[in-house]
């Protein structure tokens, strides 16, 4: 009986995946994934099976998986960032059901919140809220009802997907939700490109946020009313110092 | 001149540990840490000095990290987890001030909300909050406040430090807050020495996560409104299946 991996992969880079996920990669048969993730380990694994689909077709890809499991394959599902959070683990549980075959194990990864705070300097060293700006399948209201919770409590915030071709205004809104309770000045990070070709950071205030240029290869950062710059890293303090 | 780098080397094993903090390891010649995470590694890489300090003494220990650098060593500071998220990176960009020598890189980690939900299923497929119960440096109003605030959004949650021996309570208290708004059945897990001997996970309800045995090696999992459980597993699902 075959079986399914769902690995995450991390940003991008091969240094950054983790020891696990890369056994899972050489061993495995059949590499399922979103056409931009799976490009991104194509080079490494040459020996093996590759299968993709587009973006939104995610129930698609996972059956695809657990079908070629089923036919006594070990598939790798490959998820950029972690394996769980905003990836595929839940949907191949979900669409494999009560049945316990074909097994399924989760790899997990790197998620953007990690690696992209360690590019910025440290702003993550607090409680904080991973919210997705994606309303594709999820209601704005619900977003927004987030956005506004996490400031009120003063929560650092990572938000995923803060823009695509669909929903330009998205961070936008965002921001002006937040400036509702937060400062204007308050430091905010942006990372694009986290492990891959091209990849940059920019630290900015929320004002700025604003309008800042964004697309769906960025990650941003929004701190928490005790973050601060650094010599130009974004830190936020826990307080290990004042003890 | 010497370096420090901060090196989030995961839940414990070597598996789950990144490529690029394996190299990190390998390459330097001081390791810095907290006494139990510096056990984790020591077999691995030998021939390097170790200097550790006890659980409370982050400055000091940070502080000998800069200093050995200092002298042109190239220092690994291990953080259990992730580098930053709750780890040592801020405490290390605060005591180096806006000085930009020794030079410092932060390598991310597997934090145990990823490494723990990868276990459980797949909790954390929604947006979340990451919540820590100490109140060693937070004061436990705002530790209370975001709870409430993570609970009103329909966010799952992360508990780190969950219970230790100085606050066997912090956990109970903890779900009396939660529970004025979520309800009794709410799906909820727990990890316990995540990727070291004895990992185990135990999956249960709001209401009997009250009164729950837990330690400080634990890591706690609360649903939103969507989790549920398949063939035993914890799933949030994000609403792929229903495009």
């Amino acid at each position: 009986m075959g079986k399914v991996i769902v690995v995450g992969i991390g940003p991008g880079n091969y240094e950054n995946m983790t020891i696990r996920a890369d056994l899972a990669l050489q061993c495995c048969d059949v590499i399922v994934g979103y056409h931009v993730y799976v490009d991104l380990v194509r080079e490494r694994y040459p020996d093996k099976e590759f299968l993709t689909t587009p973006m939104t077709q995610e129930a698609k890809r996972c059956q695809m998986a657990l079908d070629k499991a089923k036919e006594g394959h070990t598939v790798a599902m490959v998820c950029s960032g972690d394996s769980g959070i905003y990836g595929m683990a839940a949907l191949i549980y979900e669409l494999r059901g009560e049945e316990n075959t074909p097994s399924v194990e989760v790899i997990p990864g790197l998620t953007a919140a990690c690696s992209g705070a360690s590019l910025l300097g440290a702003p993550l060293t607090h409680d904080f809220a991973i919210i997705s700006l994606s309303d594709r399948l999820t209601r704005w209201e619900t977003i927004e009802a987030r956005l506004e919770a996490a400031a009120q409590a003063d929560l650092s915030m990572v938000l995923y997907n803060p823009a695509s071709k669909g929903r330009p205004d998205h961070l936008r809104n965002a921001c002006e939700i937040l400036l509702r309770r937060l400062p204007e000045d308050r430091i905010c990070g942006v990372c694009r490109n986290i492990g891959r070709e091209g990849e940059s950071t920019t630290v900015l205030t929320l004002g700025q946020l604003r309008t800042a240029q964004m697309d769906m290869f960025c990650t941003v950062f929004i701190g928490n009313g005790m973050t601060r710059l650094i010599d130009g890293k974004m830190v936020t303090p826990r307080g290990y110092r004042d003890v």
